[in-house]
């Protein structure tokens, strides 16, 4: 039985390295496409903007719109547009973050920030043209009647706004030095990190022009996985290396910044973000045998080292 | 006949001046619920938002689209949201532009900039969140069959992006010190100040359903006034005191900045500006008499000392 089971988890994390591999590909082409090419003038604007862009990175959030849409019986094709939109803001966030008057980081996946290779007013300014890239990008999806264009635009702008990401990186920024309360940690990482978790199993979903009940089921999924994924993050802050994550390792307690490892300790961290990832499972249920990719993909970041 | 000319003028100028102010407090009133409330969680993000959107200004851009619907036939109240959208990305600009890292400018609209007021992390912020709202808001406007959503969207994103505003941006960080032709501050202009002039103009003429041809005339006159607008800037910044233009005035001589009375003096530039001018007025012909007000606004304009 033990062995057998062995032989099948086996299977499934070579079946999710392949399909993880083959959507990445798929994701680094179109983002290729998706800003002007580094000589345009002035190139400088344009060079900052695809180091950062593309950098590598574990390109999550796009395809977990592509395996939202494909949960839903969508097509990928469908849905990349909306993928690039989504890893646009998630790389201009970054960029942002990582300025010395934010988190202050010399490192992200590996290579030096963006304002330490280009300067802090360019770094500054490749962030603001990858956000607004991103939305210039939504003018080219497909949309349906059920998800017209006002509701991909209204949703992206909301998720990404000062009631959502930005709300949770300015907690975040006047949280340090301040002693917290596990609620407000809470209200920083659903904001920081989990509104942009759900937003693209919200696109790719309406891609695939999902049902209400699909919809729902996708957005339940994304708000207990994306508190669990910035849990994790946090654990592994405080127990990995810098060259492990390839960015500058044990920040988060030295800077006395909102964590849940800082605020419950990593045993009661660990217990959290496995019992989130539970409640992820579940609200997939109703889409029966097609959430089984993104439920293998929420295992595979409970599980993850880096 | 020119004591008549004179009265006509006087007439005309209180004609537009009253038309401004009542165009201004549709605007003021409209920005007014275009962001979150001061008091909305965390509250530091909305309040540093309203600190320079609700600065007041001259908010030439919004009104240029409420203008410009009209020039066509349309509705004030059908342009309103729009002409909103365009007021965030500009306000965010300002924002960003006045970075210790950019301009690094301590004064704007007679008060202390953003990050004087709130610091530098929540002024790169606010700067994000304007942006991401004037997209935002962009899902609300109501499209026609001859311009819908995607259109907007598409000439939003390229107008404040990497090619056109933001280009401008950087292409005058890397002016700085350097000996510029006319051709490359002409570059910077068109960009930095007359893409987000063409804007205003075209999104209110769509909102109004204009005719392909209606849309030309504005896009060229807004070609023509951008420059010359940013061309007096340039002048008012020489000649005008800080306390009479509301920001640190003389700081583009003194930093080698791309300006034209830098690089062919003040009586040039003002001969230039003046061109300018009369080819938007010419551009405007076709509208006949729908076309007076944007006209008496560029003659504004030009005559300013502030």
């Amino acid at each position: 039985m033990s062995s057998r089971k062995a032989v099948s988890t086996k299977k499934s994390a070579d079946g999710l390295s392949l399909y993880l591999k083959r959507q990445r590909s798929l994701v680094e082409a179109a983002l290729k496409r998706a800003v002007p090419a580094a000589s345009v003038r002035p190139s400088t604007i344009h060079q900052a903007m695809r180091y950062s862009l593309l950098a590598g990175g574990k390109r999550l959030r796009p395809i977990l719109v592509l395996a939202a849409a494909e949960s839903c019986g969508g097509e990928v094709t469908q849905a990349l547009t909306a993928a690039c939109s989504v890893e646009l803001i998630h790389t201009y966030s970054l960029i942002h973050d990582d300025l010395p008057c934010m988190d202050d980081d010399d490192l992200r996946r590996g290579r030096p920030t963006s304002h330490k290779a280009f300067g802090e007013g360019v770094a500054v300014l490749a962030g603001d043209a990858l956000l607004t890239q991103a939305f210039g990008l939504l003018s080219k999806i497909n949309p349906t009647k059920r998800y017209p264009l006002s509701v991909y635009l209204e949703e992206t702008a909301l998720a990404a706004g000062s009631l959502q990401l930005i709300a949770g990186q300015v907690a975040d920024l006047e949280a340090e030095g301040n002693s917290l309360t596990i609620s407000d940690v809470r209200f920083i990482h659903e904001r920081k990190t989990a509104a942009m978790i759900v937003l693209p199993l919200r696109l790719g979903a309406m891609s695939a022009n999902a049902t209400p009940s699909q919809l729902k089921s996708l957005t339940e999924f994304g708000s207990a996985l994306g508190l669990a994924f910035q849990i994790i993050d946090d654990i592994l802050d405080v127990t990995q290396s810098s060259e492990q994550l390839g960015k500058s390792a044990g920040k988060d307690l030295t800077a006395a910044k909102a964590t849940y490892p800082a605020v419950i300790g990593i045993e009661a961290s660990n217990k959290e973000a496995a019992r989130l990832t539970r409640k992820a499972h579940a609200a997939l249920k109703p889409l029966g045998n097609k959430g089984v990719r993104l439920i293998e993909i929420a295992e595979y970041l409970l599980g993850r080292t880096c």
